[in-house]
């Protein structure tokens, strides 16, 4: 096969021993698909913040932007929570979401039947929830201009929330296809009511639904989906909504399936190339000890084979390997219901690794 | 007793006839209490834009201003709802809300015990779940410039969001003070890691926190606060945040109590003055058809007494008497379990009524 060259950014916290996994994952596709990858290790988040003095290093981006694909664990912890800005892991990760041209997250909300218990929601309320989020993800009030100024009642702070119709379109038209793919049901989620960036948000998704009349289509207010996607999940098929609603309303749709450690992620932009990583963050309390759960990067593998390198049927090979070990009863213990017999990340990767 | 006056504002959809059932609640304790209420009707909403072209009238405003408190019902529905902004009632909402300087949104979110079932939570989960959002309500996002221009990308709409220290300081000193009245124990919600203008609010919350030594002052971030409604509702006390994320979490918040078509709200200024109303909307799909439920409307009434008039045994009254009824078994539609049974608006109004 074709070399695919991967950048591996491991990350802070869990990431690193998550990712760890996820690499004797692809070592062993190689051996059993004949795959071969070539794999560039960069240095961010904290870490690099640490060794390099910025969350981003150049280096870092370039082994990125020279990859067919980027997996990444996780960055982020209380040791640099309380830096400025420019020397937080959170702006390396919107640097490189800008710099990648990443302007899509795919979160998917998969409930995992051997994990349903988990959910805080009733188990005939989850039943059939099966949603996916898009997310526009470098653009609104994350990149906005921000400033401070002094006024008569105190400092003011201001951020800026824009969007122009051709960044609409391109995200909307990632929910259309996604939706197409898929039950061909989109809801699109706004504020038109109070924001300007929302009635322009309406008004282009209305126009590009007439190039997708298959697809069921409903405007949804943020506020609403909050409450819905509470009261109906299952009703959901694809979300398409803006980058601030996207991150509140994409968080809120994973925790109620119940299956936050085994959910994975995309970060796509024009063509092939992506960006994957779990959507659990770098759990500094449990880093080290060896006892996180790899399944939601490993997944992000199998997501990464299917929509960066048409690798179908090997990432149907993972998805039945993770599938399989669960069903065995294999438990790390963010997931096991006793605790006492709960298995450690690089037990839960081996396993893994021996199923595919 | 002293006269108080009640600006009465009906609304639209089932807004008419929750507030029907308050009033019968309002002269009751007139009879039982001696309290003595005047009341004033004013047309707000849609059927403010039908009678007289804008959906808040200048007469309306004045009956309010001249008011001790306000009682509204519901406003909204898909007959305005495709009309310019200044033609929109939620525009009549957002006018109101900045004409009388109601910058604190008080949002409940109490589980009804006869109720519990109704909610998506697993029982366990939900029980102990008492809390309050304490919304900002006159800036952020809602209020800053908003405007569109012509870019090479199409057009661009822009939404500006503002906070200043001012502001944010009287909102949180709103959240310490509800929550010295309770379990001591503050939320306070931000997007720090990326909006600016969270960066100077969580400061600010900080500084006041000072004044406030024996409150437990948490600061959470918007997306995992999403998720811990879900995972932990019963964990929170108070939790405080800005205008429009605070939109979308009390929405969450009441929603996941099960009981929403109870839960009543306030929104205050820097005096006594108040505009109560229920959580629930003006339902268009079944107004005038006599099945709404008048509770919320009715234990917003018992808000208003607690909150502006001091009024607090006979809040205790009203809350009481709604309890009693609920325990006897009788439900309108919206919370019945089996429907057949269920009774009409005014048969709920007139017996809380008679239990008063
Ligand atoms: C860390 C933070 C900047 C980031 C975001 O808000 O986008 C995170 O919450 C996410 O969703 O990836
Ligand atoms: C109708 C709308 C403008 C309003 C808001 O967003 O404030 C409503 O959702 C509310 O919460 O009272």
């Amino acid at each position: 096969a074709e070399v695919k060259k991967i950048a591996v950014i491991a990350g802070d916290g869990i990431g690193p021993e998550v990712v760890a996994e996820a690499e004797k994952v692809l070592k062993r596709t190689e051996e059993v698909f004949g795959l071969r990858f070539e794999l560039e290790h960069g240095l961010f988040g904290g870490i690099a913040i640490d060794q390099k003095g910025t969350p981003l290093p150049q280096e870092t981006l370039e082994i990125c932007q020279k990859a067919d694909a980027v997996l990444l664990g996780a960055v982020g912890g209380p040791k640099w929570d309380n830096n400025s800005a420019a020397l937080r892991p959170e702006t390396g990760l919107l640097g490189i979401r800008k710099a990648l041209g990443l302007f899509s997250n795919i979160r998917p909300a998969t409930v995992f039947d051997c994990l349903k218990d988990a959910s805080t929601l009733k188990p005939e309320v989850l039943d059939g929830t099966d949603l996916i989020v898009v997310r526009e993800l470098t653009g609104g009030i994350y990149f906005g201009e921000k400033f401070r100024r002094e006024t008569e009642n105190g400092t003011e702070a201001v951020d800026t929330c824009v969007y122009n119709v051709k960044e609409i379109e391109r995200i909307a038209r990632q929910g259309f296809e996604i939706a197409m793919t898929r039950s061909k049901r989109l809801a699109s989620v706004d504020k038109a009511n109070v924001l300007e960036t929302s009635r322009l948000w309406r008004e282009t998704v209305i126009k590009l639904h007439a190039e997708y009349p298959e697809v069921e289509l409903e405007h949804i207010l943020v506020d609403n989906c909050a409450m819905q996607l509470l009261r109906r999940p299952s009703s959901f098929d694809v979300i398409v909504t803006e980058n601030m609603f996207g991150d509140i309303l994409s968080d809120e749709a994973a925790m109620l399936t119940g299956s936050i450690g085994m959910l994975s992620s995309a970060s796509l932009g024009e063509g092939a190339f992506g960006l994957y990583e779990p959507v659990h963050g770098s759990a500094p309390d449990i880093a080290g000890q060896g006892i996180s759960n790899p399944i939601a990067t490993i997944l992000s593998v199998a997501l990464m084979f299917r929509l960066t390198f048409g690798y179908h049927k090997e990432a149907e090979a993972i998805e039945r390997a993770v599938k399989e070990v669960l069903d065995a009863g294999h438990r790390t213990g963010d997931i096991a219901v006793d605790k006492s017999k709960a298995i450690g990340t690089t037990a839960m990767g081996d396993l893994i690794v021996a199923a595919i």
